[in-house]
């Protein structure tokens, strides 16, 4: 096979591959990452790139203008490497970090932070109150006596006599690269030292030594890993504060969108190394940035409570996923065991453990354990629906008496993920948005208020209802090419409607949503609402039986509600019965990171969710064409919506 | 500095040192392991290397013959590097394994094993019995119901299950590394897998995952790391078996031949990191040998159990001793933690477990609360006393009811380190002698019957003995040179007595005893008898009360008790109450390793020992004084004792 040499421009990386290498593929190889929000299927035309020198053999494409055409931009995944070549990859190709400024968060998670903290605070007596309200990783300080004739215990026993007067019967445990530095330490610290002791389990387990009183500087990781998006906190685990939090896309996108297209990668040679590491690495770049902001030491970090559905902790742990997706369809592991950050290679104190979230099955994850949770729904005596929009639309349906679960392959689109101008709930995402009845303007609101560069998921959800309710876009998703506006066109590929213009964009570049993006919109909310549909009817019950319904997924900083009915995501039901509260899946970590008793209660709950087979329910593919239209082919379904009634 | 290049011949390793550097230190650098018995001090003579180019620094040396001296032979230890040198290695000077046969040790550890034997299956509810008798990691056969769409736990909750039919209410832990490795197993053995359990503490630690039926192939390896000698054992858990043995120099000698200057050496740059890598490589060479000897895969050693003074655990562990020299002196750990053998270099299953027994204090360290476990005196009535002859003299005295113990700087002296003609107790050592009264000669015995390749201590005791009947020495260890005998002549640097002419002896050489090794061995018996004295003494007790005495140590296959008691290293007591038990510490390491109760049974045992300072008793001095004569200054201590009488 012959070799090619390929150079990135401006960094001058070089890698070598093999002749008809994707340019896309070799960008990974040289750990430049390129967005590809469709995982390298050619449709998002966000890995654009211009090949300088050599020849490529690429793939027409309707995303790229003739003018780019003109100007050697390619599609990275749809260009084959034919000989050595030189390729440039302008800033806006390149994935990066998106963080969200404090303000953002705020406003953002206001919904579910606050739930979280009335649960932390309004309710204490969550679990077995075995130790009371107590972070997974607490600090002690001790005044030791300094060894004497008298008392010659050793360095190790000191430390554990001073944590038994404190934690009387307990045993502990630590390990070596503690007892290591024991000896000094003790001594230059003149027998002052603060211990980081985990209490969870009936072994306690020291975490870190550190000289003097350092019991101010306790800090922990809450992290929700979704197929497509990663969002991590910095919490102060004596205050109980969020310092800082960030959101990034998920690096394994590059390697295919959805759950089952990774889990196909991982069987490639060395697949299931480089999706660990996209996971990792981005994990690691949070957390360092999160860290720099707050001016928190890495060390000071002890411990990182992670939710994610199960693929996703397979790959965080480099567990082969191959099980999830052959029938029977059973993971490897649904309680991970608790572990050294250090050894799935997460970069905090040394000794500094991670905990995950239980999972139910291989399609009902630990982010559906900790949204539970957080929502409260294992104590609550009225009737609760959870529905959490991401990648894998996850449903749960229950009470304190009984929780049945299951989860819709919904895709990321309301992630922004695959949409020619989708982006996540970042600075600069459409994240409301009103059609002008005649005019058909577009008022947009942004989150942080910037020039709009794309539209996040609950942009969609609003343009959608606007569209529909303008007349713009009909039932099936089309757009009716008789309504006359300068904004509704035909565009490279098929007929887009021009939501904001180059002119008023942050990117400089016309943002449109064009019919494939109506038609991945429909197909994710139609697999959400079937899901919902089958899950209630399941349980002989009617969605009028259900009495408060949580809307969770980081698709927006808000949603409308209103909006989410009329398209046809969410049953048509009154809208006070809704919560929007975020990404529950972060906040349910973030309950475990504070309390060990939530963890102890997690735990319970992955162990009474039921996990319902959508795929295998025989009305499940009625119901998921019935919802292929917008609201639904049944009007009946949705009395409060009156598109096209006008 | 200047820099030099030291060339090592035959193997032309190479390595750079600093002008003026010993050849030693850079044998050491080159990871070429000359003998070194008294620890560089230029003593014993036995790092003798030829200069074959090259100018250097040589300190003279009573060792070196007028020929060697002619031949360019020098002390690596003495010879300093001025320029670029060669240097020839003679095969004698290298330290090398040596290896105990079958025959052999059946012999050397008739003793202890059959008490080991003994206390495992005669007394079997040592302990609280929680688990009756089991290996400290044991297998267990599961054959597991494949997943169906009835029955979809995970595959590690599948296999704890299966665990938790055996074990009813046990916690289960485990690692990445069988979690990796867990899916694609399960389904390739068709769910029949051996899974490798240790049950020490509240939590099982699932050590290994296999597939189908390997109960059979259980195996742990007992280690007792004296400062000077290592013995290993790989032991067969599920037979009690033991496979093989192997005892070594340990090659931290190079550094220091005892605690006290490893403790000084482990300050030097990069010191602590060369002792701890010079005990594990040594100890993986020995298992790897035994492995190989024995046809067991590294894999199926899943524990190890190793007994150790304090400081040999802290440099094993590669934690920093320097505290165990300082008062009042404590050690940083005498409860080890366990840990996964690989953590510490250890070359066995991947997540094999490091068991220690516990140390007491400083001085009187795991191995002694392992020897007092195989001597069962924890729980006899009778008062024993267990006499530990090593680099360290340790010495326990009590019954079931209190037990106090002591150390005594003895040296090397009876493990054949830092003596002319010294060996350990291996193939080809004089280890029993008798001295022919009027004529003199000597009639030697030696493990294995081979021609004599040097004296081990047991070889020593019986010379000194017949010596001293002869008249040949005297009370003050000095040679009666009014003897007429070609035996006793004046040597290079003393007068020495020919033992072995040069035409019999397997080396080629003479075997001597001079007037130094005669001091050595005085020191080393005065320091143990003295330390025994004290002892005894301090408890208001007389030797006459003590009803059982167990001598312990490596430094022979057999020992001829009365011999012990004439020289003075031990009290002039009926010889009935003593029993030569052999290296009481690695039967109590293999204990441990086969036995979770008697595991439990060394904490209480390490709880229980007070440890009593010699170095701080106001009589010890004098005693030790008194001592220095053969066999005592007050020869009414020892009225089975003729010398010089006839």
């Amino acid at each position: 096979m012959d070799r090619c040499v390929v150079t990135f421009l401006p960094d001058g990386k070089k890698v070598v591959v093999e002749k008809g290498a994707t340019v896309l593929s070799a960008a990974v190889s040289a750990h430049i990452h390129l967005n590809s929000g469709c995982g390298g299927d050619g449709v998002c035309g966000r890995c654009k790139v211009v090949i300088r020198k050599g020849t490529v053999n690429a793939q027409p494409s309707g995303r790229l203008s003739a003018q780019e055409r003109k100007d050697s931009v390619h599609l990275a995944c749809q260009t084959l490497v034919q000989s050595d070549i030189e390729v440039e990859v302008p800033a806006e190709s390149r994935l990066d970090l998106g963080a969200l400024s404090q303000e953002e968060l705020a406003l953002r998670l206001r919904g579910v932070y606050s739930k979280a903290e009335e649960i932390l605070e309004a309710k204490p007596a969550l679990g077995d109150g075995l130790f009371g309200h107590v972070p997974l990783v607490s600090k002690v300080y001790l005044e030791l006596s300094a060894p004497d004739f008298n008392d010659k215990l050793s360095d190790l026993e000191r430390v554990v006599r001073g944590l038994q007067e404190r934690f009387p019967d307990a045993s502990f445990v630590t390990g070596l690269a503690n007892v290591r530095r024991l000896g000094a330490l003790l001594r230059s610290s003149g027998w002052k030292v603060t211990v980081g002791v985990s209490r969870k389990g009936p072994f306690f387990e020291v975490v870190s030594v550190e000289p003097g009183d350092t019991q101010a500087r306790n800090f922990g990781m809450a992290f929700d890993i979704g197929t497509t998006t990663i969002t991590g906190q910095l919490v102060d685990l004596n205050a109980k504060k969020i310092l800082g939090s960030k959101a990034a896309y998920n690096r394994q996108a590059t390697f295919g969108s959805d759950v089952i297209s990774r889990i196909i990668y991982a069987q490639a040679q060395d697949g299931l190394e480089k999706l660990h590491h996209a996971v990792v690495d981005t994990m690691n770049e949070m957390i360092e940035a999160l860290a720099e902001e707050s001016q928190v030491d890495l060390n000071d970090i002890g411990c990182l409570s992670v939710a994610g559905n199960t693929t996703m902790i397979h790959l965080l742990f480099r567990v082969d996923p191959t099980s999830i997706r052959q029938a029977p369809y059973v993971p490897v592991l649904n309680f991970a065991p608790v572990v050294k950050a250090s050894e799935v290679g997460i970069k905090i104190s040394p000794r500094g453990l991670l905990f995950c979230a239980p999972g139910v099955s291989s399609y009902v994850g630990g982010d559906i354990t900790a949204g539970v949770l957080a929502c409260d729904i294992q104590r609550s005596d009225d009737l609760c629906l959870l529905i959490d929009i991401g990648t894998n639309g996850e449903i749960a349906l229950g009470n304190a008496q009984w929780i049945i679960s299951c989860a819709a392959s919904a895709g990321p689109a309301f992630e922004g993920s695959g949409m020619s101008a989708g982006m996540r709930a970042a600075r600069g995402a459409i994240q409301s948005a009103t059609v002008v009845p005649q005019t058909f303007d577009v008022r947009t609101q942004t989150i942080g208020g910037d020039k709009p560069r794309g539209i996040c998921g609950s942009g969609y959800i609003d343009l959608l209802n606007g569209l529909l309710e303008a007349g713009i876009l009909d039932k099936n998703g089309r757009f009716n090419t008789s309504v006359k506006s300068r904004r509704l066109r035909q565009g490279l590929a098929c007929w887009e409607f021009l939501v904001v213009a180059a002119e008023e964009s942050a990117t400089g570049e016309d943002i449109v949503l064009t019919e494939a993006d109506v038609d991945n919109l429909k197909r994710a909310k139609a697999a959400i609402y079937s899901g919902i549909s089958i899950l209630v009817r399941h349980m002989g019950l009617t969605f009028e039986a259900v009495r408060k319904i949580f809307i969770a997924g980081g698709f927006g900083t808000s949603l409308n509600i209103d909006s989410a009915v009329k398209i046809g995501l969410i049953p048509d039901l009154p809208r006070d019965k809704y919560v929007f509260v975020g990404n529950s899946s972060l906040a349910g970590a973030r309950q475990i990171l504070l309390s060990g008793p939530a963890a102890q209660a997690a735990d319970r709950v992955a162990e009474n969710i039921t996990y319902f087979e959508l795929s295998t329910d025989a009305g499940y593919m009625d119901e998921y064409m019935a919802a292929l239209f917008f609201p639904h082919t049944d009007a009946g379904k949705f009395p409060s919506v009156a598109y096209g009634k006008k």
